[in-house]
């Protein structure tokens, strides 16, 4: 049975079309429409490309221009556009995705989106479907574990602030830091103290054609970085080989 | 191509099978063997049973007896049984494919049976898949965000003692805690200091027809909970409404 008037927040995963769950490319398929994030006009939207292998027609895909700044004023605008022409459809009874890259509820632009969309049309019924996130899909690639039997793990934003960094890494096994692109040496810094303590992974554009991955922090520097960087900080414990897993 | 010789931890997802992966889907169709971590010799393996609608030839799948005491011993024994199995396998050039529910590298069996299997047969080659995790399947079904914009988040077991928990809840918008199962009492007293500050939100068996969500963790005094358990626990945010997403 097609889903009627439903706002689907839809995860399609890290990058690798392929890491899309089954549900996701379901859903996709049975939607009216399929609203995604863009950075412009020419609708660069990288969530609309890992569902391009699916095959679906291109008239269903709208790109939303979100102004990704960090001045609310902008992005608020951009959100409000989209949550209008998404509330129209779903008050005529059709059905809508948001898709977002990795997870909806995990560091995405799907809740303010769902929260505009609800403050718009308060009947709407949302339902949320999780996908794999770019942290998970970089400990896969690194052999890594995240968290095992007992410890903790923390993921936390460049943006935060790397100050608390350290209190983290005495209480998580693992901290994945993500958005580190333009956190490198105050990273390297912070880690200093920690010596040879702390594995290191960082990974970037994870699941596509230029992904990159490197244990080496120090060979970053300097170097313009992408985005979609983070960086995997491992204690090193007391049962481990000091060996990855794979590949 | 047929992958040969190779060794893959693919994760299935929380427990709904249309969580997996279309990769999972595709690796677990095409290897030899599919070993999974079973409790008994009847043979529960819930990873096992998220697979069932792919439909495999039941011959291929190999349950594993893995004693889950906290005992290194006995679990040791387990792990290196099926480790020699999958060993002998892959020796042979034969594919095999180790099912966890969730993410094979959070909070799985599949490291420390990948570290046993490569120490069997250091040449092995190793891949991984990601999944869907428990924590992302209950975020989804409470529609509660598990972190946005410079939020930090962070997940422990509650095996892990619940004194760092104030600590986190500090530095952290959201915690995830796993296998609250028989710490409910003593949770409850750490979160009667924040008072109404927190809202949580407990979850059980994710994504099976049991699951069972609520958010008065009061009302699970004196209950038996099932393993499978987890409760979310968030900040109230300067700009949240206090109201879920979804559904």
């Amino acid at each position: 049975m097609k889903p009627v008037g439903t706002f689907w927040g839809v995860g399609v995963g890290p990058g690798d079309p392929e890491l899309m769950t089954l549900k996701a490319a379901r859903i996709l398929t049975e939607v009216d429409w399929i609203f995604c994030p863009a950075e412009s006009m020419q609708g660069t939207s990288f969530a609309a490309r890992i569902v391009t292998p699916l095959g679906l027609p291109a008239e269903k895909i709208r790109p939303s221009i979100l102004c990704m700044s960090r001045q609310g004023g902008a992005a608020q605008q951009g959100y409000r556009r989209a949550a209008e022409a998404i509330a129209a459809e779903l008050r005529q009874g059709r059905s809508v995705a948001w898709i977002t890259e990795g997870d909806p509820l995990f560091y995405s632009t799907f809740p303010p989106i769902a929260e505009e969309v609800r403050r718009l049309y308060p009947e709407v019924r949302i339902e949320i479907v999780p996908g794999v996130s770019s942290v998970q899909a970089a400990a896969a690639r690194a052999g890594v574990p995240l968290a095992q039997l007992d410890e903790a793990m923390a993921v936390l934003p460049a943006a935060y602030g790397l100050e608390r960094l350290p209190m983290l890494l005495d209480s998580c096994a693992t901290v994945a830091l993500l958005k580190v692109h333009s956190m490198i040496e105050p990273l390297l810094e912070r880690l200093a103290d920690f010596k040879n303590n702390i594995q290191t992974i960082y990974v970037e554009k994870i699941g596509t054609s230029e992904e990159r991955l490197t244990t080496d922090l120090h060979s970053l520097r300097g170097q313009k970085l992408p985005y979609f960087s983070l960086v995997l900080l491992r204690r090193n414990q007391a049962g481990d080989t000091g060996k990855e897993i794979g590949p």
